[in-house]
């Protein structure tokens, strides 16, 4: 995995061309709950397309042949990686095709075209989408860019800990939330590349905890029926993203739904950030995870907010209708 | 007027010791929204008590004589000038005294007496807390900290325009929401200051338009029952705000209560920002008011916002609600 390391620096410069250099926050307030500890928050919530898919899909996309870029690409999700492909195909010049559920939210479905990507309906069950993208992949000759399972979207994911890093120096500690492992993967080659010494902590929800139990078991598990509010980690580990995983992260922990939504509550409350369930489960490890709790105090600790896409359709519908008359 | 502009580098310099250097964020969307414009958006929302306010009363509190800080200050809000007060006096080893309405909301009240001010509870009618504040200075020889009508209140306020110009450099507009006008005539001697030739642009809900009259009369009129949901511009302009908004700023416009909540759900959807309604007023005119179209196209872009201090226990207690269980 050294070896992995030594490409970061060229994947960094990659990323950086299209990305948005996320911006790092800091409360005292924070330290002060974690024990005199310097908490610094890398804001994925800001990166275009609002989380950090955008890195990996945008390096993936870079790294493809001029052949493989004339054909196009496809992706089945209905979430982030979704609008994450649209955008950096559409940057890039290149056609691509999203495979989405029937049943998702039309908000998504115009986001991603909004994009520039086609939209293709598959059935509900999760092997429909990807049936449908194979049967494209043959048909058409488009590329397969998978949302986490595949080298340069992990390492691409992976320049959000790097950039911070970077930024902010040596850490002692980083939490990231941990779904289908391409973010944890990719941020943990990279932080342990910079930090010989950082321990790596992925935090995951309670109701959908395949890789704690995989992590622990060393044995890959499937997510089955995830019931979490965190819609973007309830997918399983890929092959690759579990044998880093094994190989560099220190801890997996796993925190309630109550959790997630009170460290949801703090950003937004506290820090005005808008974080979506997924991507304020690091913090909820943090500030409520007591087994680590030895590790924290003092420490100098980086936690990755993922993404802040979240509908709040209903929230302004609510406002509006209390709205005084002009 | 030249004078004041004198005094800003030293006016900041010390603001600086105790203020937050808020983020400039940028979106390309609302470049292009604003006809190919570059916008830089100064976040307030992200300075310390979660509004501008902090900076007039950081730079008021440490303007006082060492026997003025001795007595403690005192100070009648129930918005976010007495959280503002209240830490910049903790912040300095002053004693502060609130006077707050009995119907302030309790988390008011609670963060307020967080921040390390004594709650003094008055009646409901603004005249009852004025009174009650004149009387406790009388008595116990405080000094009153007015929220806007103040040279060092508003000149500390204004050092949020003076960070982004020497940020970001020369502007076209700047677009600044307008209250009290502590935050407009401040931004406005600095913005003037360090860029001759911008314009500034003061922008106010439709439903509290007593800036906007008094300033094209040319003669004060009170704000009289204002109805708008942008609560922090209720209030009425002071004397001395007044005189500067007379010789400094060069339109004010208004925006209706919705476009004001259109420009909040732009910040918290596509910006991740957690905007107050009162913060989003500036946004509102830059992108609903028609009569300044002209000036922004192509044009260099500042907007403040003011704030993010909006209470979500509500949208909280929902979200916790649908929770599955763990």
């Amino acid at each position: 995995m050294v070896k992995i390391f030594e490409q970061y620096k060229e994947v960094y410069e990659r990323v950086k061309k299209g990305a948005n250099k996320t911006p790092v926050m800091t409360s005292r307030t924070l330290n002060s709950l974690v024990g005199d500890a310097k908490v610094y928050i890398k804001c994925e919530n800001f990166q275009r397309t609002g989380s950090f898919k955008f890195r990996g899909a945008y390096n993936a996309l870079n790294c493809l042949s001029e052949q493989e870029k004339e054909k196009g690409v496809i992706a089945h999700s209905s979430g982030n990686h979704a609008q994450a492909v649209a955008l950096a195909a559409t940057s890039l010049g290149v056609k691509s095709v999203i495979v989405m559920p029937e049943n998702a939210p039309q908000v998504k479905k115009e986001a991603t075209s909004h994009y520039g990507a086609e939209i293709v309906i598959s059935g509900n069950d999760p092997s429909d989408r990807e049936k449908l993208a194979d049967d494209l992949v043959q048909e058409k000759g488009y590329t397969l860019v998978h949302p986490h399972d595949n080298k340069n979207v992990f390492l691409g994911a992976g320049t959000a800990a790097y950039e911070l890093i970077e930024e902010v120096g040596q850490l002692d500690l980083l939490f990231v939330p941990v779904g289908g492992g391409g973010l944890l993967s990719g941020s943990s080659i990279a932080s342990k590349g910079l930090c010989p010494d950082i321990k790596v902590i992925a935090v995951e929800p309670k109701n959908a905890d395949d890789a704690f139990r995989s992590f622990y078991d060393k044995k890959l598990y499937p997510s089955v029926n995830p019931n979490t509010i965190a819609d973007g980690l309830r997918t399983s580990l890929g092959k690759n993203t579990f044998k880093v995983i094994l190989e560099k992260v220190d801890k997996i922990i796993t925190v309630t739904e109550e959790q997630i939504v009170d460290a949801m509550q703090f950003y937004w409350e506290r820090m005005k950030l808008v974080v979506e369930p997924s991507g304020a489960v690091s913090l909820a490890g943090l500030l409520y995870n007591e087994e680590i709790s030895s590790w924290t105090k003092g420490a100098k600790i980086g936690v990755i907010i993922s993404g802040g896409n979240i509908d709040l359709s209903e929230f302004f519908k609510l406002l509006r209708k209390k709205l005084p008359k002009n």
